[in-house]
């Protein structure tokens, strides 16, 4: 039984890994705490493991608290730069434990995007389609951006030119976004949540990696996954995909 | 048992419609005329109908040819102006014979437009997809730009308003084309023929209508259908989706 | 402005229409009535239209009230009988106003059953897939079923026979299920709702209808579009294809 | 410059083959054997890789032919049996020279059943879908069979149970088959070549791999793959993914 200590439970996402955690017959909730409370043993509780989903001001020093503390961290929250990095880093090999910072937990995105790295140095053509709700402000998504820039990189690693596009006319701007040459398209409709689709097209073949986020709660399975793992690295982690054996 | 004359049977549509006439049990292809060849009761051979994929010069010369000698034609070759539409029709009622001009014979793609236009009016969101071999000089085609209005001017007979969008930023063009309003994205990807997949949404629920054409030989079932029903509509008939009681 | 009464305005349904009745611009939610509470021109609080999603014992009643107070009723409640729609029928007409009773108020689902009724004739094959959660206790899904008792219905009428299907050797039984000769695919997959693909095929093309249901809001348009055009119908309907005039 | 060999060079693979290895720019085809030709340093024309696509009865003497010659081998023909891998795999080694067998030169194929397997171990449900032409005569196909027996063992070596599963009612079959606990599910549909999906779902998210082979040139890429790469693995490789590196 593992027993985990959720930061920032009273947040959307905090309060949703409370659930889950309380959910997962060999994860124990020891501690829920919110902005303002202590972090120290007595409020983390005999914890094995912290999560953090709280906010960039506050973050790294969580981390640093809960190493103190002698427990793994795992870490939603964004905006971390270099320099807390490194010194997170050094302070869990001091401390003999592990910290995982994450800016995704989505298992599905997180494996659609390296999948789609890995298939990319074999096909002649590659395009990557995200389809969100009508709320969001910026277009494309930060997953769709970061998916192309990695199928740029594989490509040309494998020394890979230019993607066939005879493309002439195009007075509207139908083809979309170029990310490092990979077209980029952007869907905002009403009902759906968060989707990305990567096509990719060889002469008489295509394969198609789709992820569908219904819900916070896709979060969910990667966050379990991270709580029940991050001990097994030692030192620093970051990305899920790391945490997974993937990268 | 249908007698048919292929006009312009040494073409690729052409000789694609000849294989399909002779491989369909209740049709007999009992003419194959090619470029030079005249276009008279003899070499019309007795057919009850003549299907036209020719050229834009002759198309109208030949519809005439075929009505002189009494017998239907379906034409799917394009630039049919408003004037040599109209000499057409009458021509047409003057022979009581039919004629059927189509600039699409792909069944599918026909009902996708029209489903999609029934739908729009009872959907918040909707855009359109296609997605095309890299080969294509223009983008959008000139399907999804025809679907597009198709829904724009469905949304616009029922009072709609401007679909929801919360777009703020999307330096990249990622957002794609709008035709009338309606967003319309191309992707063009090597092993793709033609392919478009329109997307309805509402708050909790989404409708997709995708068509996909993998061969010439997807426009055949609209070939012949058209000639085994043009004789059941008098005079001129433009659009297979007309054609099949849709329009 | 259209003043709406909810029955059974506790339930899980009826409290999301309410929500969604008071998010609605154009309606006013004037009463929440709750098992128990009487139905009189009181407790209608003056309404135009009452919605009922309450249990199969009470509905009729709630109608015959709803009818006696000379308001419209849109029912979204189960179970009923010939005789009972008989009685609400012959009821609406003498009081002059109008009953709509559907199964069914997804409309992407309603639009999808009715487009692949519609395309079928035009169509060699047509398969049914159904995609639900896996707490699901029964397969296939009242709605895939209906689905294909559709497309059997049309391609019965006209004229045609049964399928392509050349499989020989199937031991584990991977062809699915049959409804009127129609195969029928259910699949159960953590993270989903309820969704439905309905594939349509012709030598060289596909034509594919996809719905997805992603959440208990997505009966809300379908709801609100009856409630407001339940009055131009005059007297009882049944189905929301009828009262969208698909059917 | 590689020189290339292709036996069986009148066949319908063979034919394809020649045409793809003429169409590119960095191989050159040396040599068309056909039935009945002999296999010799004459025959071979100083080719560096010779490709086989020909009868189970006469693959084995061919690779053998072409491991005498010093050449290497890419081999898509069937039949090979454990004696003669070892034959064969025995016979490069001494000739420093390399073969490769592979059951499946579709690259989107065994990308999407590799990536199917290293994604199984984070989902609680995968099923399998396939979608062929109607002629086909056994259902599942193989490679939905091979790829369900991929996501089951990856399943058994992370540990995992039964996939959640409430089904109380399935008169039908609707459920489809079962390969090692996975769900497998067969369309047959006229327009169709040969397609497959793999459905992988977690609470409110879904990982879709797609993949569709449209026409038998979809096995070209993978093939030109193993020619160009066949040298760099000494001795016997089967599986075109253990020769990509994903196995």
């Amino acid at each position: 039984m593992v027993k985990v200590a959720v930061i920032g439970a009273a947040g959307r996402m905090g309060s949703t890994v409370c659930e889950a955690v309380e959910a997962a017959p060999d994860l124990d909730l020891v501690a829920r705490i919110e902005a303002g409370d202590a972090l120290d043993p007595g409020t983390l509780a005999g914890a094995d493991v912290a999560v953090d989903f709280t906010r960039p001001e506050v973050t790294e020093a969580n981390v640093h608290a809960c190493l103190d503390a002698r427990i793994h961290a795992v870490v939603g929250t964004t905006g971390w730069g270099p320099d807390a990095l490194e010194r997170v880093g050094a302070h869990a090999r001091t401390a003999g434990r592990s910290v995982l910072i994450a800016p995704n937990f989505a298992m599905s995105a997180v494996l659609a995007m390296r999948f789609a790295a890995m298939a990319a140095p074999y096909f002649e053509s590659a395009e990557v389609l995200e389809m969100h709700h009508p709320d969001k402000v910026d277009a494309p998504s930060g997953t769709a951006a970061a998916t192309a820039r990695g199928i740029a990189a594989a490509r040309a690693e494998a020394g890979m030119g230019a993607m066939p596009d005879a493309t002439l006319s195009d007075p509207l701007g139908a083809r979309g976004a170029r990310i490092d040459g990979v077209p980029v398209h952007a869907v905002r409709l009403r009902g759906l949540t968060a989707h990305e689709e990567i096509l990719l097209g060889n002469p008489g073949e295509q394969l198609v990696i789709r992820t569908d986020s219904f819900d916070r709660v896709s979060f969910m399975p990667g966050v379990l996954f991270a709580v029940r793992h991050v001990g097994e690295r030692p030192g620093l982690t970051v990305g899920l995909d790391a945490a997974m054996g993937l990268a």
